[in-house]
């Protein structure tokens, strides 16, 4: 046997396969990085070799692609939450826009803390006080006024930092991780502590992901024909609080299997990312922790909004990863 | 200008179009019947117009494929209902079955009732015996065990008067309509007054509708960790009633769009027809009628189970089809 022939035969072959078109994503030989704003190491890799091991085939972690099932946080993971989760900058703005139309919120807390713009009042209001603005400002109307509120409010409103529309303060990294999971046969879903009927009009044009994909906290409904036309009216009444112990809830309410696949950021994440990754075969769970003060904000076990410190604790063991933006993100936000 | 030579040309013209391959669903210039248990007919004329109209981009009544979302209840819809909702009969396997671990029913109303096989108690125990049975054998294991327990029974269980798996009790031209629809890119979903943990399991092979795309009635469930292990516990208590006003909510909630085709066969689905059928442009809204008593059942407005009264009554000013099972439908079931 010519065994430099050989050899020669396998680098040729090897080259000819690497430079196969169907191999690649492109005509050139050189595969197209799927997460262009994702830097090079540990978190991006793992991220690759999960999506290679689920989609392979041959590979002994092969998914069928009908439960290929990636879940996503919205606030802090798919987009910013500083310096108060967009939907209750959203609340202040109705409270405002309202106000006229109250004029007993002149005296009346939590409304007066908001008009006056008294943070120390406001928090003193404590969740009842939050719950009360959100009752006031979320219900009371048809479903649909209430996306055309929506609409209208992410249409004019700016973040208060950065002067961005809100729908601008999305991450890039996630936006591409969003489009590379659908390339190979995931269906992405969100499931947020945040309210489903504020999502849903925007994340479609925003994320790529449908109305039917968006899992989120409610207020009931109730079903009334006015004037010969069917209408869904929104109550003042809680239904489902998407968040912690309840994301799991919603997931199996919403979804009904089990994620392989689940992107948080908070410890309101954790037993989604719990849930998940406790199934069999391969699974992924992953933490965006926001370690950049300069490009974006810095904060984790202290914070009010988006506290992480048991999923810090305990990500190691858990085999989570956890994605420095600071570090494993080239960019943050598609304006960058 | 030579009239008969243009219209000659416009013959040939109509011709080739006419057996373009492009414009058919093979290749010998006659197009296939996607329905073809269907008998042509009104109800089938009007649904091919329908979905015709919806996908021609040309139309005036074009709608984009997201929002080509068609609902389509179960129970006398998709499957049959009759002697007793399939769910029901699982309802007393699973009573008898757990008789020996409850020594107790064997005196107590209304399980005495189920084990003695007397309708008549059954029937004194009315809505709030009903619901104790389905708590006692729907609730109290986790979300996987129950899956495990529908799947079973399934395998096993046996229609009492035909003999058949409860699997093939399902309607043949209605799983071509599926298809059709879904060949046309609608998502077809399913919004049932029944246990929506009841039907998941087997949605998807039977009817090629995935778990995230049945909506049904639901008990509450809880988030626990049990020897480390994540479970959800389903609980003895509603959470949600899946039916009449409460389809609507259901669509809502689930899919957060209103459908344009929605598909139903007794007063249960009244609102359904009426929310999706009130929305702006082209919709169809379809009634089952059970009118063959020889090859399914015969029944509407005074039958317990699936009573349809309302809807014959107002399906016409509402532009509803009603399709008659025993004129309409070629076939029946897979097996006729």
């Amino acid at each position: 046997m010519n065994i430099p022939k050989t050899i020669a035969a396998m680098l040729a072959l090897t080259f000819l396969l690497a430079c196969s078109p169907s191999d690649n994503g492109n005509q050139t030989g050189v595969a197209t990085d799927p997460l262009p704003s994702w830097n090079n190491g540990d978190a991006k890799q793992s991220i690759l070799d999960f999506v290679a091991r689920v989609t392979d085939p041959a590979s002994p972690d092969f998914v069928a692609e009908a439960e290929r099932i990636a879940t996503f946080d919205n606030d802090g993971t798919l987009w910013a939450e500083q310096p108060l989760y967009f939907q209750f900058l959203f609340t202040i703005d109705r409270v405002k826009e309202l106000a006229p139309e109250h004029p007993e919120w002149k005296t009346q807390q939590p409304f007066k803390a908001v008009l006056d713009g008294d943070q120390e009042a406001l928090a003193a209001a404590g969740v009842p006080g939050l719950l009360e603005l959100a009752m006031a400002t979320h219900a009371g109307m048809t479903t649909e006024e209430f996306e055309r509120i929506v609409s209208e409010w992410l249409d004019t409103a700016r973040h208060p930092t950065t002067g961005r529309p809100f729908t601008e303060m999305v991450y890039q990294p996630m936006l591409e991780l969003l489009d590379y999971l659908r390339a190979n046969g995931f269906k992405t879903f969100i499931v947020s502590g945040g309210g489903i009927e504020f999502m849903r009009p925007w994340t479609e044009s925003v994320y790529g992901i449908p109305p039917e994909q968006v899992v989120g906290s409610s207020i009931k409904t109730v079903f009334e024909v006015r004037d010969g036309e069917p209408v869904l009216v929104r109550l003042p009444e809680m239904n489902f609080i998407d968040d912690k112990e309840g994301k799991p809830v919603g997931i199996n309410s919403h979804i009904g299997r089990r994620p392989i696949a689940a992107f948080g950021n908070s410890d309101g994440d954790f037993q989604m990312l719990e849930w998940t990754t406790a199934g069999d075969g391969a699974r992924l769970g992953v933490l965006v922790h926001h370690t950049d003060g300069d490009r974006e904000w810095a904060y984790d076990r202290e914070s009010h909004i988006g506290r992480l410190a048991r999923g810090l604790d305990e990500a190691d063991a858990r085999g989570w990863i956890v994605v420095s933006m600071k570090d494993d993100w080239r960019r943050i936000f598609p304006w960058n």
